[in-house]
Parts: structure tokens; sequence; C-alpha cells
């Protein structure tokens, strides 16, 4: 079973992230780590923070010279804003602090759509700062660090993750468009906003323009593929072992994911049996499916095809022309406050929510076939495969 | 914590259910279970086998003269049909035992869209028996026993838990209907499909009708709706602690769900920051909020309105005019074996996912308030919400 | 991961446990619950209540034909005195119930050394009855048939367990005494008191006389040994993965247990390092311990030598002249309550012990070597020692 | 449920821990958890590394101005020699990389006693230096550090730890001695070997005078004391729920613990059933226990007395005169390799041991009383020791 856990504020010093379980051998560097982190500031709409948000990054344990030992990995994201906070943000106390006008100011007008109001009643604060530290966004960097090595544990295994753009607010790729490859990552990276359909694309891009332009925000809808899977993943033995119970427990645990599809998902509810289900083929030898309508997983297992999940992303709750809400110094009506932020993060959600899949398969990979080492689970991922009879 | 474990197969002598970590005090009868077990059954367009599975229950330990001990409580539901299986699903090594040619044969021709196929590879079986005994939508029998006791649990702290059907195919409830509360629930269990809506119903009745009489199947969204939550169950801390996160790992985690939403979900996605979101405003010297459409969560924690899931549900896959399959046994094309089975199971999808609401719920009171008895839970809740301020 | 549960209270119409997430394919029949639950009963010392408490045993799910499915297995054990108890222990309310002077009068002078007193204080009863029940050592029953399971699991892979008894009260076995092995099981069965020492034995059986005419109790030491272990079970990488954490907790979550030692235990503290080791030899190509001080594990994981950890029992707290205490009705000084039970339960314990030592170690195995099916799972296990290079 | 994980080598660049689940509101600083890092270094008998092993703290999340947030608690534990390690134990691929003959030599001796042999055979290395890294007791840093937050934790409900030693190798404190109590902490870490008695402490420095004389080592026996518990931590209803399981697996998953007792332990399985329970009197209206022979727990609950557990440590394994081993490069018998070591570490096990009941009693405490702030929490506790009815 892998364990892991984050942690850090948004303004703190560092984000830190554990993961514990892994097996050794497995090639890890910080270019990798680098190189996902570096994808999840991707796409067009994203605020001036993201640019000086550059990340500093730290591999503190359980990797040497490139490859795991098998002992807990941890890895710490550096905030290069740090030297700004070294006051509001300070672990230590303070002698005879008084918060600034300026950043260590208390927020007392809770966002809408935002952690603020609840984690203050909660944790029994009196302003919304110590809650938004940790409910950011910016927490999502810890979890594709992890997310990386995961990836790297996966791809040893011949395992591949995709992730694209299907929605930006009401502006949708067609259904049955083509599904984007491995091959086709380069490709999706340099898309302003991670959409594998050209002339979709265009519109999204005017989509955020006019909203940019409105003082608004978008939301939107990402795609998770993997390809590689062995069948068998999860299990329909309990209703917790079952793959996509994990998958949509993990997506919707991302900051604004609101709605969680595996396959056709809700289009499926709409379509009657006759037509909704993938039906079986023997060819030379090997059991085929026709379609893959219900995403890659029977009975809560994986079924060998490509796995297809999708996860769907509220607007932005922190709106440039601002929420109404209610002072909770004053009990007054007010003006939400207000910190710097994008227009649209759909594309970077799209890299976190491959994170999040790349974690749950990686611990469906290990609970199926154990192993201490890369070499032992590969040989008992390979033999379980040989075993399978032919059809 | 509150963990459960579910047990049994499809035509087995009975499922059990065992939950650990209950307070003591929770009033608990056999009529609570036998309820909610009669409600899974209903809906129209259920097949023959509801009527003759009449349940059998007992609870076996953690409950004397009505009240729960605080230890665990085991249920157990019979299976009336038993007698027909004693041979077949017999525990026991039966000497000389050869499968009949009726209920104990081979199941060599998987049926696309269930776990036969995947099942049988994982777990190294040539058939599909092993597989589809466990996999039964009849499993969820033994999680809705238990969550009536979960909802015995919440009732002792005034929440109350209602859902309702609110897709049949294609047949949906308009946006924007009234929301059924506690005080609808026997007007919901009466309408054939626990829709709210009666011309809605209506147009759901004949689309079943339609679907039975084309020899096909249907799916269907529900909704569940849970009323009288305090703020802060759950917590944005970390990902799996948001209450979100854990509603959408237990109703993906029901057979045949493929789609789960908070609120408005998908639709939310559709809509731009200024529109998306529900404003705060004070009433009375409470704060309040304008609209629900986020379903009852901001930053993964209740905000104490009504908290509002969705789950959809694909149209049953062991379809009346078979779907194509491949023989396992000789290689060669088939159609699938066929068992008796529903037109639509969408209004007891309801009932299930009510069940795994309430026990996501159960756990979430116990981890923020504690307590070994419900007067201490009880008294925690209480000094709880005096403790938050107005605004 | 196997995850399991047990619920039942000791005078309740049965005991039920589950376990969940071992593979498919492992041998169980009733038989091989019954001998082990039988073997619980052994022992010179033990009341009549062992006598008319014959298990009636219940395969309900998980076992088809003598074979795991791979689906939770659940087992109930029945009380055949159970009819005596309809009324007192009965799960519904019974209208107009007026507790008996017999089993039904309440229970309010607690045992010193029982949970009966804080289980009280923390439950929110005013009698012991609803604590003492779960506190039970009967609930071991229900321990035991899940050990039987693991221990099927365990000999599909050649792992064999073996307990005996240590010491009864001051009475002990030499140290340096030989060690059983699984051939010795039937002839340490048929000891009185499942000492492998004759001559101890004899010395055991006049202690025991001796407490019995005393109207006292004894405790006592056994001793778990597990044959056939693979090198590497449990892991240094995090506290909670050390198999001697996992035996540790294990063992002391008994009733009854105040100690726990793996190998030499407390001796090896007062040993200096020189003495305390066990040194490494290569015979024919093989690296070979010169002694197994150590208990078989080094760094938390089994080195592939015999696994040997010990359990201390107290004297059995419910002791016919009885102790002093409190009568919570009244504050007034009393008698314990006082209820049928043994001299000593030590011979008992050792079976426990082996059933929460093939819990954990089964656990353990699985973790390492994965697998769906005990073919699947032998094979990763074979192609693991495989590959270990010789010395 | 409080969650916690460490990562980091003994010679990476820092220990890494994250505990996730405590309330906000704690009072933490850099300097509680600098005291505990620095009494973790106590004792007479330690070596060099000791010295220059000084720790540089810091807390990178979960703390703002001296309290908690509720958000995970990370803390790093620099490395001082690292800047001597940085090629050896590099995380990065370095080029053309030879293994120095110094500190990069691989390690081919495997120390008896160690985790090194089983290690590499479980995680495929063929040298011992991937593993020692991580079995090495430099881990226990992190715990340690952890631990002094849970035990702000339970200062802050006026819980209170305090260790001492029993023995060092075959000299131990006369049974019977006075317990220490908080008021008593200073003078024990002023001790040489954290002993209270002070005629013991002379002939324990006199024992590890001796021990280092002969190029040995020496093990030993400490003691944790818990003051100010409620009643009722921990539960009967289940194994692993029982505060004595939990504490006996925290205990022995400390590096070199073979034996865990609770209260008096293996002593008490000598005695007779009528003098070894603590028996029940009503002095003021209160229900006292007449003596602490439990040591504090009974059915697996605090009883609210003095809670008291032991840990038995083994001799240092790493020994100057150096154990016979095989050099797994050769096949040939030779010396284990020898790293710099103590005599006895038997002092700093304390300190370790304070730090792992600290954190099992700060989850046994969050589960039975919730809370978010530290004020609810405090609440809870308060509300329910209120509630508990006088005799």
């Amino acid at each position: 079973m892998l364990r892991w856990l984050t942690a850090g504020e948004s303004h703190g010093p560092e984000l830190i992230a554990i993961i514990e379980g892994l097996p050794s051998g497995i090639p890890v560097t910080l270019h990798d780590i680098r190189t996902d982190l570096a994808r999840r500031k991707l796409g067009y709409g994203r605020g001036a923070r993201m640019k000086f948000e550059e990340d500093e990054v730290t591999v503190s344990g359980g990797v040497v010279h490139g490859f795991t030992l098998g002992s807990p990995v941890a890895i710490r994201v550096g905030n290069t804003e740090w030297p700004k906070w070294t006051e509001v943000m300070n672990s230590e106390p303070i002698e005879n602090y008084v918060p600034s006008a300026g950043r260590g100011a208390a927020l007392t007008r809770p966002r809408p759509g935002h952690a603020d109001l609840v984690g203050m009643q909660k944790y029994a604060f009196d302003e919304a700062r110590p809650i938004l530290e940790r409910a950011s966004a910016r927490e999502t960097a810890a979890r594709v660090a992890l997310g990386a090595v995961a990836r790297q544990f996966l791809g040893a295994l011949d395992i591949t993750l995709v992730s694209h753009t299907l929605a930006i607010g009401p502006v949708r790729v067609p259904e049955g468009s083509a599904l984007p490859t491995p091959a086709d990552v380069d490709l999706l990276d340099a898309d302003p906003l991670r959409c594998f359909d050209p002339e979709t694309s265009a519109l999204m891009v005017a989509e955020v323009d006019d909203a940019q332009k409105e003082g608004d925000t978008l939301g939107g809808v990402v795609e998770v593929l993997a390809y590689g899977l062995p069948p068998g993943l999860g299990s329909h033995v309990h209703w917790d072992r079952r793959l996509d119970s994990q998958l949509a427990g993990a997506l919707m645990g991302i900051q604004a994911i609101k709605g969680v599809e595996v396959g056709d998902g809700f289009l499926t509810t709409t379509r009657r049996g006759s037509q909704a289900h993938d039906e079986l083929f023997e060819i030379d030898g090997e059991i085929e499916r026709s379609s893959d309508k219900a995403g890659g997983t029977e009975g809560g297992m994986s079924t060998g095809t490509v796995l297809r999940v999708r996860a769907g992303m509220k607007p932005i709750a922190t709106i440039p022309h601002a929420l109404r809400t209610v002072d909770v110094a004053t009990g007054g009506a007010a003006a939400a406050h207000h910190q710097r932020s994008d227009v649209c993060a759909v594309p970077a959600a799209g890299v976190v929510a491959e994170a999040m899949v790349a974690l749950v398969l990686a611990n469906a990979v290990q609970e199926k076939f154990g192993g201490d080492s890369i070499t032992e689970t590969r040989r008992n991922l390979d033999s379980y495969l040989a075993a399978i009879p032919d059809a």
C-alpha cells in the first residue's frame, strides 16, 4: 500500500511531500519532477503568479544516484516568494507583531466558493488567512511532484498517462473526437489550452479572452487516459477496492473539482443497455473489445484497454469583480477579498489530475503485484500476463 | 474512524456486514433495517427476483434491547432462495460433484459491461460464477443494512437524508425543479420511480415500458440530499479528508455508477465565475448563502446548507437481447449468458446511494466530534455549534 | 492489505468475523476452522464453560466447494448457550422488560483487572454487562476462526506455525530447552498445558492444582514459532511496517496480555553485544546464522530462520475469592461480581496467539508478494526466492 | 486519526517528517522541538557522532507564529555532516561516478543483528549502503521531532510524559523503587543514564565503562510514564483499538527494541490472580485504585491512573570487536564492517520511546474527543470528565 502526505502553506517557505511504499530501483531525477511541475503551469489564462512562482525542487530522501532505495521519498518544492512572507508566515512567534496593513492584514471578508468561511468556523479562526493558505491550489504542486515519481514507477512497467482539456466553460471538444496517445503529449503541452482538437482550442482561446475582458473566470473539463494497464487492477470484491471508486475519490479530492466520470460517464446513463456496453470479440487468439465506452473498467477493475476518466472543474472563485460576502469582523455586507488569480486553470488541472491518477494506479499495481524492487514487480507483472489464457 | 466490511455471495446463504466504531446508545431495531431493505426493492421496472428475494434480517452483535453498545454491529441478511443453491454454492467440498446442466453449469460466455471476464483473468478462474456471485448488485443489500444503522446515528443528531431519481435514460427532471425535503420521503417512496416531479415520473414510466417492450435496459441519475449537517465536516487540509472526495469514492464504489457530481457538478463547469458561486449575506445575525449551487460543500467541507450529490448509473448490462461475446471454453463467438434481471434499477440505486452517503457522513461526524456514547457525541456537536460566532 | 473485523458479544447469538483481501484458491473447510476452535479450548485448568460452549461454525461467504473465491470470507461461530440469553441479550426492545434477578441483574460491582469500570465510564453505562459482553475472551474464538483461514493461506506457501506454553505462573521451561517443530503439534495439543517439556508440564499441573485449591488463578507465557518464512517480510523503512512492530501490536491486542518479546526479548537486554547477535556463516553456498537469539527478525524483517515471539498473560482477573471493589449503584465497598471462570487460560492463549501471528504473517506475505490467486502468490514467492543470489 | 510519515537517510541531506490530523491552536516552537532532539542525544556511553550531529531544525508547514493551523505539520532536521556525503548520497546521477575507497565503498560484509543482509535480499541490492542508511537509528530524530509536537498537544490537555532508564545490561533499578514524576524530568535529564535511582545510576556508569574497555556494547530497559490521562482512551471493542496494542506496536517499532511490557508485564505473569490486580476503593466520592500493577490500562483502555510501559533494547549490534559474517561479494568469511557507534544508547531510547508514546496518546485523544481546535478538544474532554458520575 502506498501512503503519502503533503504539507505546506501557499505562502510558507516550501511545500513538502512524502510517499512511502514504492519499490527500489525506480529511475527518478529532479528533471522528471521539474518537468511535471513546469507542465502544471501551462495554460492560456494563467495570471502573473505562475511566472514568479518558479519552483526550487529538492529530493531529500529515498533516492540516490537517480534511483529509489525502497525507503520513503521526500520532495521539497520551495517558494521563491518566501522572502516577502517571512514575517506574516513565520513559524515562530514574533515579538510585538503588528499585522501590517499589507500582506498581514486580517482577511475578514470570506470569499464565496472558497474554504474561507467554513474553515474559520471549523478551526476557530477569526480571519481566513490560516485557512486559505492551505486550501489554495498551490498545494497541488506537492501532489504533482509525487505524481512524477508515481509516473516513473508506472513508466518502468510500460504504463503511460496522457491528459487533455475537453472543455473550457461551454466550449467543448466534439463527442467522438480522436483521443490523444502518449506520442501526442508534446503537442498537447504546446497547445495554449492543452486541447487535442485545434479548432476547439481556438474557440477556447477566444472564450478565455472574452472572460478576461469581462473580469470573469472559467471552469471546464479534463480527461486523463492511461495506456498499457494490465487487466485486473482494482477489485469487485469490496466497494473501496474498486479502481473507479479510488479514481473518483482522487479526482474529486482536487481543489475546485465538482464532477467525475469514468468513460462516457453521464452520457452513458442516457443510452439504452444494448448501446451502452463494449462487446467482446476474438481476434487472433485474444479477446478484444469493440469499443471503450466503459473507460477501461468493468466491475471496478481495469480491463486492459485504455483507462479514461474525467474531472469537471468549477470556474475559479476568486473573481476580479468580487462576489458579495459578509465582513465577519463587522457583520456588515462587503465585497469578498481578492487575491491575484487566473482566469482559467483548467489546463493545469489536467496535469494535477494526471498526478492523482498516477498515484492511484501506482498503488493498485503495488497491491496486485507486490514486489520490493522494480525488477521483482516487473517480473510478477510479466508472469501474471503470461498466465492469462488465450481465447 | 468507522470501519466496515461486507461479505457474501449473491446466491450464498446470506450477506454479512460488520461496522466498527459507532458510539453506544444509538436506537437501532430490525424494523429500521428492514425498512431500508424494503425501500431498496422499490421501483418500476424491477424483475421477478426482487419479489422472492424477501430479506431475513438478524442483528448478531453490537445491539441490545434496541440500542447500540459501542461494540461492532453485525447484521445478516438471509437469502430465501438459498435452498435451491445449497449444492452449487456450498462452502464445503462435495464428493463426486458434477456441475448440473442447470444452476451449476459453467458460465463461459462473459457478459460485456460486467466483471465476468476481467474477474476470471485476475482471480484465475475458467468460468464466471465465482466472480459474478460477488460482483452482483445483491451485495448492496449489506450496505443498505449498514446504512440504516448509520442513518439512525445521524438521525439522533438531527441529520436526515433524502434521495430521489433525477433521470431515467434520457428523461430528466427539469433543471431548477424543487428539491424534496425529509417530509417528502413517503411520497417519493410511493412514486413508481422515486421521482419528485409527477409529470416527469409519468414520462419515466413510459420510458421503462418502452425499453421493456424492446427487450432493453435503462440507466439514469439519482440525487442524495442531507439536511441538518453542521458546517465543518471533512477538511481542506488533505485531499482524502475532503468530504466531497469521500462522497465521490463512496458513490462511484456502487455497482454500475459511472459519474458523480457535487451540487450542480458538470453544469457548473459551463458557467462563468460570477454566476457559479453562492454569495454570502447576513440575515438576523447569521451568515446565509444566497443559493446552493455548490451542493453544500466549500473547500471540501460541509457548509451547513443542504448537501447535494448525484450519481449516474449505466443501463443494466444483462440484457434480454444478449450482447455479443466470446465463449472462453471454445474461443468462438457467442451470446453472453443471461440471468434474470431488471429493466431499470435506478430507483433502488438512490436508496443504495443514500446508504453510502450515510456511512460517509457518519464517519465524518465521528471524526469531528468524537464521542463514545450518543450523548457525548451530541454534547460535543452542540457545544461546537454554540461556539461559532454570530455574524 | 488484509482487513478483518470481528463482532459479537459473549452471550449473544453468535460471533461473526469477516476477512477481506485473501487470494482465491486457498483450501478452507469447516474442519480446518473447527480444529483450531477445538484447540482453543485445550488446557488443564479450564472451567465448565469450555465444555458446553460447543461451537457451531458456518462459513457464510468467500468459500465455495472448499476453496476461497478471493471475496471476503465470513465465518459465524454460534453460541450454544444462546437459548438461555435470548431475553437478556436480545437485539430488539422487549416490552415491559424487567431485568430478572438472575442473568439480567445489573452488574454494578466492577471487577478489578477487567474492562468493567472504565468501559462504563467511556461508553456511559451504569452497569458492566454492556462492557464485559464484548471484553470477554470469548471474542477470541472469532479471531481463531480467521486465524485458521490465514493458516491455510500460509500452509499453501509451506509456512507453518507452532505454539507452546513456556511458563505457568512461576513454573517455567528451562532456558535453552529444545523448540517444538511442526511435527510436534499433536504431541503439544495432547499435553495438559501444551508444554513441550514433560517434566515442566508435570510441575505446571501441580501448580494449577494448587491454585485451584486456593481459589486463585494463574497466568503464564506462551511462544509462537513460524517455520518456512522467506526472508524479507516486513520492512525497515517505516516503523509500522516492521514485522516485529506488527507482531507486538497483534499479541498485545489479545485480552490479558501484558508483555511481548521477539526472540530472547528481555533476556537479550542483559547480554553484551558480543554475545547477543546471530553471526553469519557460509554453508554450501548459502548464508546461515549461527543461532536464533533474534527470533528470526533483523531490521524489522523476517530473516528466513524460525520466527519466535512470546506473549505474557496476566492471571485471570475473575477470581473465586473475589477482589475488593466499589458498588457503583451505592458507592459502598463490595466484592467484585464473579462469573464462572477458569483457573488458567494460558494454553488456550497460545492458540489465540498463533491465530494473531498467522493473520500478521498472511498480511505481510500479501504485501510483499501480491497475487489474487494462490497460484499467483506462490509463483511470485518462488521467483523471489530463486532470484536471491547464493553467497 | 493522526497520520504521520518520516523520510530521509542517515547520511542524506536531512530527515523530513509530516504529521496530519492535529487541531489548530497548539503552541509549537522550534525551541520545543530542539529541546527534545537535544534530550535524544543524552546519555553516558554515546560515541563521537552525537556531538557533531547538531540538528538544524525547520518547521516548513502547519505552524504560524507559534501555533498550529490544523494543517499538516512538516519538520526538517538537517544533517550537518551532509557536505561530506554529497557525492555518495546525492539524489542525482553522477557522471562517471566511481565509488571512492572511503565513504562510497561497497559495504559487502553485512553486520549480524542489523537489517543489512535481509534488506539487501528484499530490496535487491548487492551491498548494504542503501539499506543501513534508512535502518539506522538516526531516523528516530524525525520521530522525536514529531513527538515534540504531540507532546505539546497533550500538554495543552494537561497530559505529561516522563521516561527513565530501568536497566543497563544486567544492572537494574530495584523492584518497587519510586517512580519519577513530571517534576523530576530535569533531574533525570541531568543523570548520566537518565536513571532515577542515584545508586543504580552509579553502577550503570561502571557497567558502561567496563563494556567500553572490553570493546563491547550494552542494551537495557526504559520505562515511559504518562500523567494526567483521562479514563477511556483506547477501547476493548476491537483488538487494534486497545491502547496497549497500539503502544506495544509503537514501542516495538523502535530500532533494537525486542521486548515490551505494560505495567508490571512479565512479572505479573508469575503472580497469582489474588495478588496481580489493582483493587478499587471509594475515596471522597471518587473510585480509586489501590495500586498500579496494571500500568494504567484495563480492557485496553486507560484507567485514569499513571500509564506505565516499558521497552527492552538489545545491545548495539555494531561492535568494535566486529562479529563474524560473510562477504557477499566473495562468499568468504569476514569481519562485519564497522561504523562509528556508541557503547550504549538506552538513555536516548527512553526519549524516543516517549515520542512514540506521545504519538499514540495524541491519536487516542483525537479519536475519543475529536475537535479541530485545541479549544474544542479541551472543551470536549472537560465535559466528558464532568459527566462521569461520582462513586
